[in-house]
């Protein structure tokens, strides 16, 4: 029954193959260069994207390409690895394959590093209203509507109706809502502040629902604080311990029966892991994250991992394992050091560890909140931080190079390179 | 009846309203810059579009980004002029009104610069299968086409199916369609070579079928025979002298009666005008183009301009007006020079002459052809010169210290930046 080595295949490689290609998928399929086996990646899409970096586009200040890389340019050197663009339909764990909609792949590993999605806790109609931020797709979505609003704004002929046009609500608290709502102010404050004649971009209302009781949960209470006083700095207008009660044609209600008049919103209230649990039927948590054992595997099946947003996992320390791109490297690298040890026969790694270098969001044109153990920086200095961080971590160097210099001339003029409004009307 | 200055509007300075703000529109609001009127660009987009380099966006090669500015941006230092993003729906000639779908514009002076669509000459039912280059949802369209057509092949089954998929049709082989073919063609054998495991991107066909007895018929026979041997040397296959019949589902019909089984096709074989001469309700050309007076002018309104693709003029110099961008431009300046001539009641300006300062086509990485009056360029010289002068007029220094890092990386390494299949699927 094990499939250990070559040599217990008849001689063939054992065949790992990897679904998604995000943080995740994409390191342990690097990690698992060079190695006796066939590695096989399979994305719905031909992309990595750089996902801490989506807010920007969605505001304006970069475009898609500059935040994405092929999969296949990033493997080409890699000899034993393949890249499949395809959709995945169904794992097979009696069979040992993964289906997708073209084809079947048989596996000896399997590695699941699927992501999530947004979550609405049961009102997937609200998604139509307040899209999430996860794909290219949705970032050009919420850039057309936030630019659009401006020039219906500069359209309308009513005072009501300019205020409501220009009043942007984004729902959640943490890094992702924290960005969006500094990008929104700052867009509406600097980039578009001169382009106008009727409409004063600079009065435009962005206000940031959280339903708990501060902002940036995951940080110390000082960051939190440090957080919100910088937002308000930028003309956030901050809601924290209210949740959104609904959605309505241009109105957003509160829980507490106050309602704000709103045409454009973004949600970053919470994620639902990819349909993986399903495939593989096993058991879940309560956001549809797939249970794994310290090892990142399927309590009964030990070659099949699930790393990243997919997976739930409290660690060896007790550590319940965030769904950030750091923790997903980390995971997938562990799974591939894992499978390499298995081929190979030799002991098992020690259960997974995630290991905490810091947490970091930034605020706007230069201000941002990090935190690295006892190390605490805010403002300017965080900025930069995250700025050089966030450029080291970027896939390629002809994105990194592009990115530098946008930021370069954004920071120097304010002004935003993407101010595009595409796709078809809706 | 006249409404020649200031005076004789009651105080009340002479509207002048431009509709589109492509090259003409566009040249034409720059040149009314900082005389007494006031001055309304309406588009329904928010950018203005470098056309002449959409095909980069179709074949990943440059973002959409880098080859638009919002056309707020580019005028907002402008105090006599706004700009409105809005759709126009009618034209009032009696009442002297422009009609969108939220306001109506009062006008002393009309500019319609509205360009043009593509020409299937009476088989719309074609654009689906063969879409035309016009616009940045045109390009990220087919670059999803062309790049999902190497995935798929990837995919495929049978070598008959791979065959299919990696086969690329461009019809009509004006600059449009040589530069797509070109472009394509070294897609295939350069950027995409090495990054397939069982398909040969290098062995695409790319297929560029011209009606006419040759290419670029508005060049030299010189400059179209040397266009023909370089888009060759890249692997192209040109057919000239027979015209696309029919798409079938995955067979491009020509009409000797051969056929090509391709599924993805664009098609640059000619253009329409705007709806402008329906608006005007003046007479027009078989490409819908209104017939102007040797002013720009309708024969019975002078104070209703038409300009760019949506014009059709003999000029002075008996010299039909190309519809390229040049043209577009010194009409749009000539008649803002035009209208202020007429509102200071000088005399009229000599009928418009068209100043034809070259022609110029790109054929992939390294070579072009070009016409400057009695000289002739071809190869790496003419295409030097074809980059200095692209990037020389593209709107805003932003965009073109982009293109020339882009251009120099592409050129460095074969590398495309912006290979993104986006969109949702169709």
């Amino acid at each position: 029954m094990a499939v250990s080595g070559s040599k217990e295949n008849g001689g063939r490689l054992p065949e790992v193959v990897i679904i998604g290609a995000g943080f995740g998928g994409l390191s342990a399929a690097r990690a698992l260069a060079g190695l006796p086996l066939r590695v096989t990646v399979i994305d719905r899409r031909n992309y990595h994207l750089f996902q801490p970096l989506l807010y920007q586009v969605a505001t304006a200040g970069l475009s898609p390409a500059q935040i994405a890389a092929p999969i296949r340019r990033i493997l080409r050197g890699q000899k034993n690895t393949r890249s499949v663009m395809d959709r995945v339909v169904g794992i097979d764990r009696d069979r040992r394959v993964v289906t997708t909609e073209t084809q079947t792949f048989a596996f000896d590993y399997l590695i699941v590093a699927t992501g999530a999605r947004h979550n609405y806790y049961g009102n997937d109609q609200w998604e139509e209203t307040a899209p999430g931020l996860k794909k290219i797709d949705d970032a050009t979505l919420i850039r057309r509507r936030v630019l659009l609003a401006f020039e219906q704004a500069e359209n309308a002929t009513s005072d009501a109706e300019v205020q409501r046009l220009l009043t942007f609500v984004v729902v959640g608290g943490g890094p992702t809502g924290v960005e969006m709502a500094g990008a929104i102010a700052e867009l509406a404050r600097k980039a578009l502040a001169e382009d106008f004649r009727r409409i004063d971009p600079g009065t435009a209302r962005v206000i940031l629902v959280e339903a708990g009781p501060r902002l940036l949960p995951t940080f110390s209470e000082p960051s939190s604080l440090a957080a919100r006083k910088q937002l308000e700095a930028l003309g956030v207008e901050v809601i924290a311990g209210v949740a959104v009660a609904a959605f309505d044609a241009g109105v957003v209600k509160l829980a507490d029966g106050s309602t704000i008049e709103s045409n454009c919103a973004v949600w970053s209230a919470g994620v639902m892991a990819s349909p993986a649990a399903r495939w593989l039927n096993s058991n879940r948590d309560a956001a549809g994250r797939v249970l794994v054992s310290g090892t990142l595997t399927l309590p009964d099946d030990p070659r099949i991992y699930v790393v990243g947003d997919t997976a739930s996992l409290v660690d060896a320390r007790s550590v319940a394992v965030p769904g950030v791109a750091p923790a997903a490297k980390q995971m997938g690298r562990y799974a591939a050091r894992s499978i390499a040890r298995h081929i190979h026969t030799q002991s098992p790694l020690p259960p997974f560890r995630y290991r905490n270098y810091g947490n970091l969001a930034t605020l706007g044109r230069k201000a941002a909140v990090a935190e690295f153990g006892p190390l605490r920086l805010s403002g300017f200095p965080a900025w930069l931080l995250w700025s050089l961080i966030h450029i080291y971590f970027l896939i390629g160097h002809r994105n990194r190079l592009g990115v530098i210099l946008d930021w370069a001339w954004a920071y120097a003029t304010y002004d935003r390179g993407a101010r595009l409004i595409t796709g078809s009307s809706e």
